[in-house]
């Protein structure tokens, strides 16, 4: 099973795979992207770690299967640990990934499934190296699901999409966030690959630059036309009539129809709304958190020097006092639709999102 | 006359002032705060152009002002000058700023003022020396009228702000942007001095970053507690309510009420309306524009790079095409005041800033 080739779309950017020879999780430090191209490979839970705090590895789906990876590496690295070791290993591991971000979803999503089939083998196995192959294959269904996802995301938001439109989208939803092609870049590479004249707007992004970094990257490889512009442009862009419709990821949507996303994607809903503008966002059910409402839901606040600095440069009065959430929340009212795996769901949320789980 | 010492409140910062001695217009390169205070002193007004047109004078009011004390300078440099080439030297100079920036009122305010007092004296006057100190009392007319319209604005808006407020203002329409106190940050200013506890949120204000490099500047220097954000985390930090009301500036209010400003003013609108937050907006008269609707105005678009650099530093693919406006268009609908020298302006806009103006 070679994670690298995922089929039917061609795949000219990857963030994360498995290679089976390394038998390790490799990554792309979305960091150093657009001016350099860093793959780093580790089998080391910890390394894997300090990959999502410090976001070489971002984007919900992204963060989620990595985790799932960089567990399943190791225990094939540490196979040869005693059970009760190898056990207190990988529960640690999964205990420190578990705490390297608060809001995306699909890490505890991903992590759960790890645990619970840790303690599900350990009925009937106490082989290290079958419970490690365990855990790998378990590792290896959500990273393929995930691809499966964006596919299938990837089809259903195509169908939204107009020929001759021009779709907003604002931070990174691409190949560079997911397994494969992305949530709303899935949408927008496969209206592409139909045929369809698009164009895309990306917004820049602050205060870590996903949209000028990544997205740009990402559509500029696909030869997808693309125009950057700051974050503040959004509303008037939209008062100009050239955006058609807005797509946008999610980092977790509360069963009451919240969508948490990047910080910045309630504004462009609420200039979306103003200028009758559809605003879909698109993510897997990994995503859907069905337990929670949104008052429940941790939004990270990120270290104040990402907003001071950018790449390395002072913007500002050093010692000056500083905000940095890194998410925000979007009213149900606001979304037209959320485009995930089963389907595009409407409103009203609560009811349809049930619906299309299955509970 | 010194212009270096307004009077009233203290000033700690200075945008513009003329230099007696030197019979210089002077002005702090803003382009370079918070990192270095550079001082640009010049008769010439092809150097005060270049000033404009790169920003190192920037912000409406003092746009206006810059461009009338060039022409006043220049009048004093060349009073040695025959007299048709005397005038055909300031007309020239005239047309030269007229063109430097086409947004912000004041610009035109400013320079038809200069063009009608040169016409106007020529009925009665052929003697170069007496011209140009017409000419040079005209500008420190403008720049003593938009000293006094900061201190009124000022006082106007202090009134607005409660105690204890947190206020959230874009850009930076403070000292350095007008001849003294600021417009919006003039209220701020004044609430301060008057002893009221308040801080203020400033958005950084992507591309040229103002709020970052100058509100953040500007307000710390006065000891006023400020706190700053990116443009896309004001939807967030209203949402979390703790914003008690928006103070803006302007470029341009049109005699329908919509009110053109740097961009991001409109989706800071926007967020004020949804969240029940006042929105004012701070500005001389000099910023109205009676004779035009808002599909009359041209809203700038400045250099690509201005977006794919932030302080030298390359922040996306080389080549990634660009839309740069400089100015929104914030709707008469959101806007809850406008607040002017000559007292405070609430809709319906259309009748009652002619009633203001006494037009």
């Amino acid at each position: 099973m070679n994670t690298l080739q995922p089929a039917k779309y061609p795949v000219k950017v990857k963030a994360i795979w498995y290679d089976e020879t390394l038998r390790q999780i490799c990554w792309i430090n979305t960091l150093k992207l657009p001016h350099e191209e860093e793959v780093v490979c580790s089998n080391d839970p910890e390394r894997v770690v300090k990959a999502i705090v410090d976001m070489e590895i971002r984007g919900a789906p992204a963060i989620g299967v990595a985790a799932a990876l960089a567990i399943g590496a190791y225990a094939l690295k540490i196979a040869n640990t005693p059970l009760e070791a190898f056990i207190d290993e990988i529960k640690k591991s999964i205990n420190k990934l578990w705490r390297t971000r608060p809001t995306a979803h699909n890490l505890f999503y991903a992590l759960s499934r790890m645990n619970k089939t840790l303690d599900e083998s350990l009925r009937s196995i106490n082989d290290t190296y079958k419970l490690a192959e365990k855990l790998i294959n378990e590792a290896l269904s959500i990273y393929w699901e995930d691809v499966q996802a964006n596919i299938k995301i990837g089809e259903y938001g195509a169908e939204l999409i107009p020929d001759k439109a021009t779709i907003l989208t604002h931070c990174n939803a691409g190949a560079l966030a997911t397994s494969a092609y992305g949530t709303a870049l899935a949408a927008i590479r496969i209206a592409w690959y139909n045929g369809k004249n698009i164009r895309v707007i990306a917004t820049e992004t602050r205060p870590v630059l996903q949209g000028a970094r990544l997205t740009v990257y990402e559509l500029m490889k696909e030869g997808i036309p693309v125009t950057l512009i700051t974050d503040n442009m959004v509303g008037m862009v939209m008062r100009k009539k050239i955006v058609d419709l807005v797509i946008v990821g999610a980092d977790r949507v509360t069963k009451d129809g919240y969508v948490v996303n990047k910080i910045g994607t309630y504004m462009i809903a609420l200039a979306a709304k103003r200028n009758n503008i559809p605003f879909y966002v698109a993510a897997p059910t990994s995503t859907l958190d069905m337990d929670r409402t949104i008052d429940q839901v941790v939004i990270e606040e990120r270290n104040p020097d990402e907003v001071k600095y950018v790449l390395g440069k002072l913007i500002t009065v050093k010692d000056v006092s500083i905000v940095n959430y890194a998410f925000d929340i979007t009213d149900p009212d606001l979304v037209s639709a959320i485009i995930t795996e089963k389907g595009v769901v409407y409103p009203p949320f609560q009811l349809n999102l049930a619906k299309v789980l299955g509970t």
